[in-house]
């Protein structure tokens, strides 16, 4: 199988990309606005794999490229970008393809971070009405720490939360079931969205706030 | 010090007199709109822990009486009772008083759970704007699974998010702290309480939809 990380070469697509490659036998590929950018970051990741007793197989290309060769496409990018970033690909994804959507709305005031629900219900369904019909969308990644995950050496033992339709919802839980120390967690229908997405902002809040935690997950038991 | 549990007879009034019962020096008092049933529940309560080895000084009372005896006062009423419970028990809180407010404010549709969030912000911020500026409020507990919580043979090892005033919070730290298998962690002020109020539909909704899941608490590592 092939995976596409469009924005990766931003913080949460480094880690995604780094543990998916390190942990599976997917091929994966950075995707980026900046074909360019998109093969440096490749070679970085690779060798930073390399370092790790990896040979992991790589590759860098405009995120249009990137996404038309893939048969799971993650959309690691900000929230104000995401609309346009899966619009711009959209011709390349077939009904096979599954688009997998990790971003969350937030913004800081003197208390701390807020999730900021957006008029789609949650961030997860406003990547799932810029997609067209054919493609499934799955919500994932919400809560991962992305520094913690782009570096190699940090344990998870964490769980990500997924929603969207069953099946495709299945193909995206094998393979965040293959990295080591993530469980995936099912919490229903896309519409269950903004209460995983809420999270986000929590997790920052909490380590903010509390003595020796920083970088956090979340754990269900 | 001594604990009112308000809507103490109630499911996760329940589990949070049970373990503060076994678990702390504290006196606990059962708190209900009934003096009666109260008193009824606590006898209930005491001959629950009775038969795990401890022998625990739980009273009940009527609301207000409970609250003017106590030191931390826990409002564990659902949301639509909050202000009117708050209300009929102000007088009798004193500006050492802390109230704790666990409530969340939910509904169900096809999908699953979802979080309804009030105009006030969270119901953590709608009990404050309920109470006395006297009174200091911290939430707390939303995010514990109460049937688990009145299991006294379960294990926890979970977490309970605190929101609230930095001294006051401290105190209702240091309480929950004394519950075995419960670590209490800090998200700030009042103002962050609606991302962890959101937890709540999400952990049923997770338990609903994957398998193995059950009353589910959560931790942040």
């Amino acid at each position: 199988m092939t995976i596409a990380i469009l924005g990766g070469t931003g913080d949460i697509g480094e880690g995604l990309t780094l543990r998916f490659a390190r942990d599976t036998d997917h091929d994966v590929i950075v995707g980026s606005r900046d074909a360019e950018r998109a093969a440096e970051r490749a070679a970085t990741y690779r060798s930073q794999l390399d370092k790790h007793g990896r040979a992991a197989d790589i590759d860098g290309r405009a995120n249009a490229a990137a996404a038309a060769a893939a048969d799971i496409v993650v959309a690691a990018v900000p929230p104000y970008h995401l609309r346009e970033t899966i619009e711009s690909v959209t011709d390349g994804l077939d009904d096979e393809t599954v688009l997998v959507t990790p971003a969350v709305g937030m913004s800081r005031d003197d208390a701390g971070m807020h999730y900021d629900r957006p008029g789609a219900g949650s961030v997860t369904e406003l990547a799932a009405s810029a997609a067209p019909d054919r493609v499934a969308v799955v919500g994932a990644a919400h809560t991962l720490p992305a520094a913690r995950l782009a570096d190699l050496d940090a344990e998870l033992g964490i769980d990500t939360v997924l929603v969207g339709p069953t099946e495709p919802k299945a193909r995206v839980a094998a393979l965040f079931e293959a990295v080591e120390g993530l469980r995936p967690v099912d919490a229903g229908p896309l519409a269950n969205a903004a209460e995983i997405e809420a999270v986000t902002p929590l997790l920052i809040n909490v380590a903010q706030n509390t003595d020796g935690l920083d970088q956090l997950g979340v754990r269900f038991q």
